[in-house]
């Protein structure tokens, strides 16, 4: 593109490139290091530009959360094809990729720092926890999990949440060990649910029934019977 | 005691009488929804003498949190004597008895609330989650963490309090129904552990070797091996 023919952005494209300028920075930086100034810099335009897209600091934070957030929860959607382990595996591997992607820009949202702990990115953050949840629900062909199956679907989202937070603070397990070890985290989740509760127990039956010896649930049943034989009758 | 020799509260006793208040109120419902008018009459003092022990809302809600904090805390310090399972379950029915008794106050300390979601009440809670984990890794005999060590105990303090949270919401699941489950769920977790990495490995050995038969682990090893009986060879 040539001067000559450049045009202005317009007022929602110009958003847009804020917020992206922004989250990259993110991805660097937490979000209370970053100030206007640098956004603006990075974006090539003027400080009083940026104010004239976004009221404020936390406007144009805000905004970001949300693009963000957006973004986090379209990383759990996934075909209804083929058995549950397999499916799990790719939404680990999409989750972490956004992890690794925003790295501190994903820790201020989830530990509610400073400049983005508010109660409206509160909000924002369940909102991409309860789509986890529903497309989790999806893949396990419930529409209206019993409280066993929806703590098990609630606490194994936040389980993964925890554990990217962790890895990302030293990255010292490499991040595909954890999204297999998160896979087989829900398959071991799930058999304590189903040792508690017949519902549970019935939908692990079929669950293990549909997995392939080469799935991620039988493999984690080969380890474990490796270290823990059966004691002899 | 007689109104005749009835002695002033001194301003500690005063200020220890507020926070047990305003805690007790906060059992009940969320601290948003507490005024200081409501927490001068149920002290039977005036709303300006409450302000004389504590500068605004937030100061004495910042008082409560942190007390409310040392004592969740404390739930997790067990004498070191038994196996672990027991001490587990021990530990995480202290842990219910707070939750039951703080319920909504616990939900908005832990969810972040506008009364007190703030950086300080964060690094508060913070502190209590690592004293949890160092509880449990003084348990185990471990005094320097592999990661994956950390990562297990870090996410299953974790995966308790968001269990903990979850069951505040309607309370459909029993507690003590949720407290075995707990146990159970460390124990698997440190199973899937134990199956990527040969130092969890050794531990879990030890751990198995030191357990009753009917303790805690034990019992998830027999429902285990009820519900999903080793393939034949």
């Amino acid at each position: 593109m040539t001067s000559g023919t450049r045009r202005r952005m317009g007022v929602q494209q110009r958003r847009e490139q804020l917020i992206a300028v922004a989250l990259e920075l993110f991805s660097h930086r937490s979000p209370e290091d970053v100030s206007i100034d640098e956004i603006a810099e990075a974006a090539g335009i003027s400080r009083p530009l940026v104010y004239h897209y976004f009221p404020g600091k936390h406007s144009l934070y805000e905004a970001a959360v949300e693009r963000a957030a957006r973004e986090l929860a379209s990383r759990f959607e996934e075909p209804p094809e083929g058995p549950l382990g397999a499916r799990l595996l790719r939404v680990m591997r999409r989750f972490f990729d956004f992890v690794d992607e925003h790295g501190p820009g994903f820790s201020a949202l989830m530990r509610g720092g400073p400049a983005v702990g508010t109660s409206s990115t509160s909000a924002v953050i369940e909102e991409v926890r309860h789509a986890a949840y529903r497309h989790i629900l999806y893949h396990l062909e419930i529409e209206r999990p019993a409280p066993r199956v929806e703590l098990l679907v609630r606490s194994w989202v936040s389980h993964a949440e925890t554990t990217a937070l962790l890895w990302l603070d030293g990255r010292t397990v490499p991040r595909a060990d954890l999204e297999l070890q998160l896979v087989h985290d829900f398959g071991a989740l799930a058999a304590v649910g189903a040792a508690h509760d017949a519902e549970l127990a019935g939908l692990m039956g079929r669950l293990i029934a549909a997995e392939p010896p080469d799935g991620p649930f039988s493999e984690l049943f080969t380890r474990l019977a490796a270290l823990f034989p059966p004691p002899a009758p």
